[in-house]
């Protein structure tokens, strides 16, 4: 069978990172539940992708993450999810990782007695936790807790944690950009809900809140890791060379708009509905990244690559299911600006475009969207 | 104004400690949420029981507790509350020991920096975590996360916590002898609700289940807590040459249990209902609990007394008010065996027979019914 030709976890995902004070905004957050719009049950594609960075993430612990080291001051080792949401993909990519981590310790210490984890789960203070916890695998070979709270600031004590996993999270912005809604401003983001094909002042405005979250996100890990400890980074990322509006990414958000202008012209919503919804994600590109690292100073770059989400992914995209998983991971911030009645119905246009022009769903794919950033604390 | 005669504390609490394996059962928890029969707007009663120890603690804190060697290794100090049920009590009792562990750290080290905290939260996977989480005091001066899982287990890395506390929820059984529902055995608890005024049989039955449960949870805490670090657990407590059915509690659970038998003459329930349903709950002596302590051998004895819950309770009790409070305790379990209907009824005829039995009621106040248990790990 072909490779499939779009990869929904490009921009459909679970970590819900808002940052929202002093009152957490329940909105904000993955679909709960076990529902058939559920997070549990739609984010297959999400754990697709970040199968693909599974062997980068192993060889970067067996080459770089010193866990005798770590493990000298107490027997546990202690890992958080950041992003985490309800599962079941969190549970998986802890358990990969805790299995690395074991391979490398058995590797530096074959006689010494085995560690002991910890797995810190976070996520906003909104995000379902009760799902979580009660869908807890029942043998897990690892304690855990779950740590409500932005990670745009700190979470954990002092130098307490030795390995960081934060997968399709960090591109949520804390926050819009206020610019966007402000009439008199170039950034006014008139009848779009993303910067794509919108004015540079929009995408800069986008940007600059995006490097703002990325650098309060690394001094807090900073404050947090013991020297030595790992972070895994996993996002879309912008290949080099193309431009927004050729991510199928993109091409979703920008059928999205047409879809709810599309119904403020009949009627059905008003047009300031429209204007006044943006989604707060963002795609940097390696070369972004790779400068807030350096700005931050707190880490050494042990890998910082473009890798291909769809490559476990086979046969054409299936748009409805793409489409239950973005409503999924979604609907949580939709609901604020719109009603029931209009969700269902942009979603249901939204499917129906995407089937009509599903050519260029496919052709709007490109091999390298998916962002690995693997940090050392130094 | 008079003091009040009677504690409800005593017998309705938050800490909800049922351990139920391999699936977690929904049913036994606190009431969550934050309406009317909420535990949330109910325990106020538990926190002015708890509040009669807190200078105890902090005598306990300022004589026993050598924060400066606990603070050498990494400068964080570890507290868990176990069974901290939804708040508020859990975030005022955790507050209090915070403040009294950093006078300490002034008096032992006035020049150093102060330390960083982590809070841990404990309580059943089905407690109602989010609500906890979402009711954080938001200025708190400690790093905070929720640890689903029953404490009769290992909930943390060895050695890994400086400060437990566990206030009203030890004397929740982890099970139900089953003894109490085999009518072969001695210990069939036909009619009754409780071990109150029952066979010897059905008393032993109860005693022998919380002895394991008391052994498991120490041997959890043996492993997790660092040497010198400290456990404070607070609990009714039986008075040496009261009989159980002299205890303000067991005349609640003598009534209930009439209640039901009530009901059941009347045709609303089944008897079997009745005689399927059985309280776990247990209240130990002081020299129940000194035995197990030395049983266990981990622990040194710095303090272990009973207390008078109601010291800080003015006037009498207000018997609406307390079967609110034993409502969203025990509503959970309930539920299990009885229709809503029929609960709504129970707890209506409770209130009359409390309010006509009112001077037994204040009568059946002994002063000293909460135990009080301060452990240092050896």
């Amino acid at each position: 069978m072909a490779k499939v030709a779009h990869d929904p976890s490009s921009l459909i995902d679970g970590g819900e990172t808002i940052r929202v004070r002093p009152v957490p905004d329940s909105s904000l957050h993955v679909n709960g539940g076990d529902d058939a719009y559920s997070y549990t049950r739609n984010s297959y594609y999400q754990r697709l992708a970040a199968n693909v960075v599974k062997e980068k993430i192993n060889g970067a612990i067996t080459m770089k993450l010193d866990v005798e080291k770590h493990s000298c001051r107490s027997n546990t080792i202690c890992v958080a999810d950041l992003g985490c949401a309800v599962g079941p993909n969190t549970f998986d990519a802890m358990q990969d990782i805790l299995e690395f981590i074991k391979q490398k310790y058995k590797l530096q210490c074959p006689k010494s007695k085995m560690l002991e984890f910890l797995v810190l789960f976070n996520d906003q203070p909104s995000n379902d936790f009760n799902a979580l916890f009660t869908s807890f695998p029942q043998e897990r070979p690892y304690f855990a807790a779950g740590v409500p709270g932005s990670f745009h600031r700190r979470l954990f004590p002092e130098s307490s944690i030795h390995f960081v996993h934060c997968s399709y999270a960090l591109h949520w912005l804390s926050k819009l950009p206020q610019e966007l809604l402000d009439k008199n401003s170039l950034a006014w983001n008139k009848g779009r809900v993303h910067y794509t094909n919108a004015p540079d002042e929009v995408v800069k405005a986008y940007a600059s809140q995006f490097a703002k979250d990325m650098l309060d996100f690394l001094d807090a890990r900073a404050k947090e890791l013991v020297i030595g400890g790992m972070m895994i980074m996993i996002m879309p990322g912008m290949p080099d060379g193309m431009t927004y509006c050729q991510l199928a990414a993109s091409l979703m958000y920008d059928f999205m708009a047409s879809c709810f202008m599309d119904m403020a012209n009949e009627g059905l919503i008003s047009e300031d509905q429209v204007d006044s919804f943006n989604l707060p994600i963002y795609t940097p590109s390696p070369e972004e990244m790779t400068a807030l690292v350096a700005r931050n100073g707190h880490f050494s770059i042990e890998s910082l690559e473009l890798t291909n989400p769809a490559s476990l992914v086979d046969g054409a995209v299936d748009i409805n299911a793409w489409v239950i998983h973005v409503r999924a991971a979604m609907e949580g911030m939709l609901t604020k600006h719109f009603t029931g009645d209009s969700i269902d119905e942009m979603f249901e246009r939204l499917t129906q475009k995407l089937l009509k022009f599903s050519e260029q769903v496919e052709s709007g794919y490109k091999e390298r969207t998916q962002l690995l950033v693997v940090l050392i604390r130094k």
